[in-house]
């Protein structure tokens, strides 16, 4: 491995997987880590998520020569502004954001004199903070990582394989693809579940508990997603607005079909809709993104969710 | 037990899950069925599905004191005229369909000489046909009831006997309601995933090889509902169109909302509504209907998902 010494910058859910990984990976390389938050700081240290847990950020990042910002989207920048002056030169800066354009922008206009090489690893729960990471998040899943233009081709084969030795699989992409990619494949699909789940909670004619009690014939799905960290969703709503809302508009535009279908009672076109879906599924299933399984093939890539 | 012999008509997920269970359970009660295809009836002659697969409805039903229908929502009353003439004077009609106003009518119509108790267990897979079933799929499931106004009490707690000893938590409701209740915890949910799959896989800045590739991001969670039988979902949709055309109106309305937000940049009120719905999901996994293991639990009332 060409890092010797990783500093991670945000402890939860990905900032506490990219230390134990690295870790369980990478024994040779030393990991160091900073969160804002002094109960996560403690927590952190307690698990051991990074060799040493720092009490400033300047002081985790002094030595490292890969520095990765694992904070929520709307505040890369500013925690990048305040490491500024103790990075190393030659230091690679990287991230973990779900969103790539705006943080990329964020990152360089903080630290205009460092290589920064964004990337999105592809894989998450729905829980987040220090106990919510485990070092086999990223096994079998992808990282999407997204150069600028003209970059250094050492350091970018660097921050591939430190990814692949983490357990990823890795693709390389512009940052405009991948928010229009992942606003279809992971910010509409939030978007959308956030809105269920707070339709159902607010009718007046079904009660609240009616709702949990027979969860189990399909919102059940929804409310896991639903569940995710309002902070980092907000800020990606707001840091990717404009290929959310042209995938919205999309969808939208597909409901008010289906809608039109049901209202004048037109069954085959319902049923041609539906049995057009059902293939996808089994697509997913032959990548290995999901499983059909009971437990949706998870137990292979997270043996590790429960609290230490 | 009070029922002695069970027929089942249909023989896909339901019909084959209530076979299943019943002779696991209730040993002592003879089981008799009959599908519609040669094939089926095969296949569940084969996996031993009732002690009985018969030829004709009307054969698996004549000695029968309770018959299930488990056929599609929109053929209920077909089914049931078939066996008309071939039913014993005191046999009680039920069914599993997931609509059931417009089923307990169809029903009645049919068999208007014949005591009719519907019922709807809320409990389900994506898959269908005679492979699909298994006898646990009840197990800490809830069993919907929705009997009559001036019902025999007598019959009804019969059926209700029969549904806690397959190992569900049976409570009764009326068909309208039921009808509204599932339309915002199923129905709805259904129309949303097989809507926003279908969205993903008809763009053209976005290749399907994508979506599927990256869909740990969030779209993975639609696709397994999106899966789901389109002959029972079209029938669903068109049986309760009232209900879920007025749950899609609300929906709308809040997605409306959380895309103005978006536009605008309104922050507070995106992180007022994400953090809201957390506590959804909380109470569901308190309640037993998900879980917060890899496996979301599933394991533990299915465990006989696999092909036998
Ligand atoms: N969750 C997912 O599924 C997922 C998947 C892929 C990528 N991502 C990306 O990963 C990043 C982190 O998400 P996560 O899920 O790991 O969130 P998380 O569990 O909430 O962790 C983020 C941590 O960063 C801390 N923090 C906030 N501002 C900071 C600052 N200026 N300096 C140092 N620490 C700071 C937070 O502390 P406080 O709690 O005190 O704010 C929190 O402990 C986000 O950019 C997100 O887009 C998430
Ligand atoms: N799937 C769920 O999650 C779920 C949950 C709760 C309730 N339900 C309800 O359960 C019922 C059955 O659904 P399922 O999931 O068990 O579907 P399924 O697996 O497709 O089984 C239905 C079976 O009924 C057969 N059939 C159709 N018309 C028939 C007729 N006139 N006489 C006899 N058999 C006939 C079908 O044969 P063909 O294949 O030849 O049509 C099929 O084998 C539906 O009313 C549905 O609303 C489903």
């Amino acid at each position: 491995m060409s890092f010797r010494k990783v500093a991670i910058i945000g402890l939860g859910l990905q900032g506490g997987s990219i230390g134990l990984a690295t870790q369980e990976f990478l024994p040779e390389v030393r990991t160091t880590g900073f969160d804002l938050d002094p109960a996560t700081r403690a927590r952190a240290a307690e698990r051991g998520l990074v060799h040493q847990v720092c009490e400033t950020s300047a002081e985790a990042v002094r030595e490292a020569d890969l520095v990765i910002f694992c904070v929520p989207p709307g505040v890369m920048g500013e925690a990048a502004a305040q490491v500024r002056d103790a990075l190393r030169e030659d230091a690679l800066i990287s991230d973990v954001g779900s969103c790539k354009q705006s943080i990329a922008t964020a990152l360089r206009e903080a630290l205009p004199d460092h290589y920064v090489i964004p990337a999105h690893p592809v894989a998450g729960t729905e829980n987040s903070g220090p106990d919510a990471g485990f070092a086999h998040l990223f096994r079998n899943r992808w990282c999407i990582v997204t150069p600028p233009e003209h970059t250094d081709l050492v350091k970018l084969s660097q921050l591939v394989e430190f990814w692949e030795a983490l357990g990823a699989n890795v693709e390389i992409m512009d940052a405009q693809h991948h928010d229009l990619v992942l606003a279809v494949t992971s910010h509409l699909p939030h978007l959308i579940a956030y809105t269920i789940v707070g339709t159902a909670s607010d009718l007046e004619d079904v009660t609240q508990s009616e709702v949990i009690k027979y969860s189990a014939g399909g919102f059940r799905d929804f409310t896991r997603i639903a569940a995710s960290d309002p902070t980092m969703w907000r800020d990606v709503f707001l840091t990717n607005r404009e290929a959310v809302l042209t995938m919205l508009q999309r969808f939208t535009e597909d409901l008010t079909a289906l809608q039109r279908a049901i209202r004048v009672g037109d069954g085959d076109a319902l049923f041609g809709h539906f049995a057009r879906t059902r293939a996808i599924r089994r697509s997913i299933i032959q990548e290995g993104q999901d499983d059909s399984r009971p437990d949706f093939g998870r137990g292979d890539h997270e043996n590790g969710t429960k609290k230490i």
